[in-house]
């Protein structure tokens, strides 16, 4: 298990990147997923419908966009939603893509 | 020129054809020019430094998400934020996304 994850700081996360890994719908039912817990979630327990690799491929775009936190746990990764850093550099942004009924 | 340009009804805007549309550096830049316009603007008028044909294919991918709406007037197109809109659907994101510095 790689224990060296990488994620942008703060003051390195851009707007085009969070939008473009917001903009999909896999990766929006993750987001929406990891919303409800403030603890974080192991993503491979989210249904998706998808391969393993396909949903690896998401979590990292996620990932390395700022959207999210990856840390190892044991033999799980659990996500955890940058709610704070998203609501300190876009005010709203993620609150509005949250409500979004379609 | 067309005078029926085909924009999607509200019920119609899906919130991932809408982050898609915004995940782009240019396209970005006219929503900004745009924001600060309530009666609309030329986008011809707005410095992006690139080609006509890739501004009228960035024009239309805002147009057919539902972030913008455009009307010809005269020969020229004038596009407007679909401000209320965006709003009512996803509350905060357009102001998140206005609101970001980088």
């Amino acid at each position: 298990m790689d224990n060296s994850l990488e994620h942008p700081d703060r003051d390195q996360i851009r707007i085009e990147a969070v939008l473009h890994a917001l903009a999909d719908p896999v990766r929006l039912t993750i987001v929406r997923a990891l919303a409800g817990s403030d603890t974080g979630i192991a993503c491979g327990a989210i249904e998706l419908g998808i391969s393993k690799s396909t949903r690896t491929h998401h979590i990292r775009t996620l990932r390395e966009a700022g959207v999210i936190t990856v840390r190892p746990e044991g033999t799980s990764r659990i996500s955890t939603l940058r709610r704070d850093d998203l609501n300190v550099l876009y005010p709203g942004l993620l609150d509005g893509v949250l409500s979004a009924q379609r």
